[in-house]
């Protein structure tokens, strides 16, 4: 556990031969017509999205080297949701697959400190499997250092990584990230997101430190220039698949030798079994189009981490 | 519950006569005593927090308008920790108190609109109690019109409000807040916030809006320009109290009505029984404690609401 997270990454990049990372992000409305509950509580809705969830890992685990699992979907479902979040990150891991939480935290010092401990430390209570805490998280550093140094400080004990926002594939997120003259506000959070990440004890045996970024590709020329701003940051890339993006856009998240990136496509790939290109094969086997659509994203992006 | 929220809020004010809010953050390690849990289960040390939260609860019912819940402190007990949260914030409800939960979510609008789901809207479920949805939730705007929308069109359906973060207390969030020449990024935030807030479906009978702002009271002349660069904008006002500020250092938050602001304070209420200035008087009566630090509290800042 206590290797460096950008490492373990990185070899279960290389035993999977792919950087795709698949986003579990589910809504209920969504789920394939034999797991809708069979009632209106939130019991079994509950059920419900935790049995999709371990469908899924069930299916992408021999495939990719990460699933991303995004609280917020599970919050819809208040408590016993984030519960169930919790019970798939271990789920996850039992399949052998790394783990990024996608909580996107970010408050004042004391608070933050809060949210570390119960997204990203060790857990420190005896009824609680360690292996329900994931690998990696995304926050939010807008709030400052403060906002990110727990995590950073849990990270570098446990081995764990974190990713923080610095280009976010909304596109609404320009009217902020775009503020800002010859600097732009995205560009300015990036050097802070850099100076957190470079003390020498929190980069790895790679080069890589666990103070990662949450980078879209939104143009060549912005990407190619964060990517140099930002030489030992590994980068969680979004908006691929059902958000527009495509293999080819994301290589400039990606050090020249093909390291310092994964690519996430999550409603592509879990929602597959509502697509006519793969129902037309599999019929209403969903399990099997989830299967069919997770292989093409994981060989689109695949030529990514060669150099 | 369809009254506009403000409105609400602005009763419940003049109703106590103080715009104090007390901020319900507990940790575990500063529970009185008699709390502590009696073994290291993560199932009794939600047991103690939730326990102190219904005490604090108790003896600040009758003194304040509204408590701020702290989401954060509760994940830091995980899902369990989350549920305990959504209990509180319904017993807050039946003793009487308006609940801001303070959550501080902030992601893309496919996303936002699921926290929107479990953090604001109505529940949909039939096993969920309503009075589990606080009032208000604090929100980050920082990806932009998108990260905020849902939780608007759920404040605006059931008579509920947001407050989006555009100056934290945290002293390091001015190398994120103070960014920009002319102008500072906090103020393009309170420009952004007002232009969310400004529909004539969203403003109340006394003229505030149910989207609000986080505005810490950082120096008297941008407070003030801030005041009157949002003359509709509802304001949270943290930084008192543990934090170092001084209810005249929050004057400049309020409308010159007396209206438009609450104050919260947290630690310096919820932990007076740590502080020998009341233990003197109330001894291990650690709830005594509380009830003088809120009456204090509660006394300081309640010249503000008059104009």
């Amino acid at each position: 556990m206590n290797t460096h997270y950008a490492d373990r990454l990185t070899t279960a990049i290389l035993a999977r031969q792919t950087p795709a990372v698949v986003g579990l992000d589910p809504v209920l409305e969504k789920l394939p017509a034999v797991l809708q509950p069979k009632d209106a509580s939130l019991k079994s809705a509950v059920s419900a999205i935790e049995s999709f969830g371990r469908a899924v890992i069930d299916v992408v685990a021999p495939l990719v080297p990460a699933v991303k699992i995004n609280a917020g979907f599970f919050e819809a479902l208040m408590g016993e949701g984030l519960s169930a979040y919790y019970k798939l990150v271990a789920y996850a891991h039992s399949r052998g697959l790394l783990v990024i939480g996608d909580i996107k935290r970010g408050d004042i010092g004391s608070t933050a400190q809060m949210y570390a401990r119960g997204h990203l430390a060790s857990p420190i209570f005896t009824d609680v499997d360690p292996q329900q805490i994931p690998d990696a998280v995304t926050v939010a550093g807008y709030l400052g250092e403060n906002a990110v140094r727990a995590f950073i400080e849990s990270a570098r004990e446990c081995g764990r990584g974190l990713y923080v926002l610095v280009r976010p594939s909304e596109p609404k997120a320009d009217e902020v990230h775009e503020f800002g003259a010859d600097e732009r506000f995205y560009q300015h959070m990036a050097k802070l997101v850099r100076s957190w990440g470079e003390d020498e004890d929190l980069i790895g045996e790679r080069g890589m430190s666990c103070v990662g970024a949450v980078v879209a590709p939104k143009n060549t020329q912005s990407t190619t220039a964060l990517r140099a701003s930002l030489p030992h940051t590994p980068f969680l890339v979004p908006g691929y698949g059902a958000q527009g993006g495509t293999a080819e856009g994301c290589r400039p998240c990606f050090r020249t030798d093909g390291t310092g990136a994964v690519v996430n496509a999550s409603r592509s790939v879990i929602y597959a079994f509502s697509k006519p290109e793969y129902t037309a094969q599999h019929g209403d086997d969903w399990q099997a189009c989830i299967d069919a659509a997770c292989r093409v994203f994981a060989a689109d992006v695949a030529p990514l981490i060669r150099s």
